[in-house]
């Protein structure tokens, strides 16, 4: 009965709205470990990162304490054009599938950008702003960030210069004319723009590119041009902190209704979505005020956290950006071409791969051909196209459900769905035609990326 | 003061949700012409059009008297999806612009299908799968009602045939594969599926097709096929009659905080959105409550309104299809295949048709370049990149408001925001390049369309 008054939307009022962000990291008892200067191997300082990323941004970055971070109000201003983003009742799923089982999802896809990463963009763009930079230089793998920014940039006057990781450049054209209608200039990577890129080209050419790759680029871009800082759509603490509003508005909607889920599931490539979406409920996890089962779910095909070391290692190819001791793949690690969308990058978020080593969380990989069938049967019955990366969190969203089914249970399920697939549908038309393949590298082929990790004595 | 507490999206609750559809002909004088016999040119009856169309939605064509129609609760299940959509004030717009003005958009993008056009598709799908059908066939020019009807299939159980304008199936590939992946098939026009495709083929051989032409397929092969009938996404007073649900949402959300419009603008192809957005104030016009300036905005490349004639005509090149009266440019005009996205179709719906001859609205024809500029604008200030069709209803709402910037008038523009371009992304980039043209037909070229004109004496 009680049932009955759940609306198959929950929407925040825009006063509901976070005014502040949250930074995990403050409730974690073994923090993540420090980013190293990569020449020196010893742990960065704020001066040695200011060359490249934003003052305010550096300070976001090291600080561990901080609990609470006030939302700067033109930030705010920004995120009512597209928030508070709605928590969906999955009751069509739920009927579809047969199960006792509640589902929950956190739509992120209804901006232009398709996805969660405006919420981390608009905020890097204001304070480049603020500090008076001229403009920022990114990479963007299945283009979502790149959109993002390029949004996030014009709404700031900003100079936005994008990298993409050819494979989806090529595949993808119609994610650069957006980037483009908000005044971007779009690059595929590797580029001869660059010196790293030259030297990529040189030793791998015809190469499909890759984010370590595009990273180095747009770092080497930033670092040798007046003005600009270099911007990061995940990975970082400080992409986690702002993304954190995607887990507070989530907890907040599902307290007005009195709802504790079982389970939260997230996809995970750099991390900034599950980061963002289970950042409060970590938190009582970590204070022990309350439990969940937290799932990470990435691709077969680039598994690092189930298959990766937890190791130091560099976030590009290049080896020119800060190290930073994460699972990862090695930054040598390029995921097969056959691989759709983006979670495709070799490492992971510090402050998850630390909740994860304690075992705060799980993960699951999941094949291809998996992701694209719950994709396919969610889009049909909850009338949402998703996004690659989201079918991934949907494909064990489904997989936790029909176990409910089995077993009787009325768990609450909640999973981010972070955008929409209207971009992808060069990956949807080759599952349509049943040409869509998995992969799963081989241990031979992992032990190519893990050879290149650095010997970090810390 | 009291200007703030409007938020920038209104939306209403689940519960406050219209439940019943308005149908504006019970409150027109002057009701639109009936439907002729194509053979015997004499009003026709529900029994002619019932091999043509599902039997619920005949009585709905030719009701002209009730005034409310219950909305089925399949129907309302089936809205929960998506509805309601936000009414949105453009604040970032009106800054932009440094209008007095007060700008409102109703919103109906968020949506798989991108558009509007799932409000009627969803209803039509119902009463079909409520007379027992196998499926539907339908035509789609821009791709929005093909996507919108695919996924109403899906949801019922229907088969789906969509025949898709040539030129729009080779521009919008990823249009099919969104139609595929919600289980359509999709045949683009003219066919050699079809008779009268094959005629048509042999006369105009590399003809990029028209609506006109993709509608005389669909509706042959629903007449050639058991069990399958033809469904349209505009013109009719059907769809008018479901589009509603779009301006009784609208009306419900200004009421809630006592907000009267002056000046409402909605981009008009066969007159779907148009229709359904003005229907409650037109209502208010025609029974003497209010008054509104009522402006209907059309391509400069497809002119309808402002350049067609008042006459009975076709609706499909073929001539199988009853004849409507409306302003036409005659069922033989094909637009440039220089005009970007929708509104290509040569008629009007006569219920709007009626309105305008009665001079309860207005019409303005808009240029192609001058809609992409205006698109752009919207894109970077309010964060939603818009389709070319629902563009041009901004171009008009900007003109407005910037008219009220040079007199200090703080008239309440409201206008309809039918949908996202995410598709529509070789038009933007045709635009970024600086290739896009305008194109406006000589008045010789309208001759040849004026010459098909049937002869009715009616």
């Amino acid at each position: 009965m009680e049932e009955k008054k759940i609306p198959y939307k929950i929407y925040l009022d825009e006063s509901e709205m976070p005014k502040q962000w949250y930074n995990l990291r403050a409730d974690m008892k073994n923090k993540p470990a420090p980013l190293l200067n990569p020449g020196t191997l010893q742990p960065l300082k704020a001066e040695e990162l200011a060359p490249i990323f934003c003052e305010e941004l550096v300070a976001q970055e090291l600080d561990e304490d901080t609990k609470f971070v006030d939302i700067p109000e033109e930030i705010l201003d920004f995120y009512k054009m597209y928030r508070p983003s709605p928590l969906v009742r999955a009751y069509y799923l739920e009927k579809a599938l047969g199960t006792p089982a509640k589902i929950y999802y956190k739509f992120e896809g209804n901006n232009t950008s398709g996805s969660h990463k405006l919420n981390s963009a608009i905020a890097q763009a204001y304070y480049a702003k603020k500090q008076g930079l001229k403009g920022v230089t990114t990479e963007t793998g299945a283009g979502q960030w790149g959109t993002a920014l390029s949004m996030a940039c014009s709404y700031f006057g900003l100079d936005c210069k994008v990298y993409m990781v050819k494979c989806s450049y090529e595949q993808k054209p119609f994610r650069r004319e957006v980037m483009r209608t908000y005044g971007a200039d779009v690059t595929p990577s590797p580029s001869e723009n660059t010196e790293i890129g030259k030297k990529i080209l040189a030793e791998h050419p015809g190469t499909t590119g890759s984010l370590g790759c595009a990273i180095s680029e747009a770092v080497e871009v930033a670092t040798t041009n007046e003005g600009y800082r270099y911007v990061l759509g995940s990975v970082l603490n400080q992409v986690l902190l702002h993304q954190s509003i995607i887990g507070l508005e989530t907890k907040k909607a599902l307290d007005k209704y009195g709802i504790k889920p079982d389970i939260i599931i997230g996809c995970a490539g750099g991390g900034s979505n599950l980061g963002g979406l289970i950042a409060p409920f970590m938190g009582e996890k970590l204070r022990g005020e309350a439990d969940y089962r937290i799932i990470a779910v990435e691709p077969a095909s680039c598994p690092s956290f189930t298959r990766g070391k937890f190791a130091y290692d560099f976030a590009d190819t290049g080896m020119i950006c800060p190290l930073a001791k994460m699972y990862t793949l090695g930054s040598g690690f390029i995921p097969s071409a056959n691989h759709a969308g983006g979670l495709r990058f070799h490492g992971m978020s510090s402050t998850l791969s630390q909740l994860y080593h304690d075992k705060y969380m799980e993960a699951i990989a999941v094949e291809q051909t998996a992701v694209f069938d719950a994709a396919t049967q969610f889009a049909r019955v909850e009338g949402i196209l998703p996004a690659p990366e989201s079918s991934h969190a949907i494909r064990v969203a489904i997989d936790e459900a029909l176990k409910c089914k089995e077993t009787g249970e009325e768990k609450t399920i909640v999973f981010g769905l972070t955008g929409t697939g209207y971009f992808d549908m060069y990956a949807y038309q080759s599952f349509n035609d049943g040409k869509m393949g998995d992969y799963i590298p081989t241990d031979e082929d992992l032990a190519v990326g893990f050879a290149g990790l650095p010997k970090v004595d810390i």
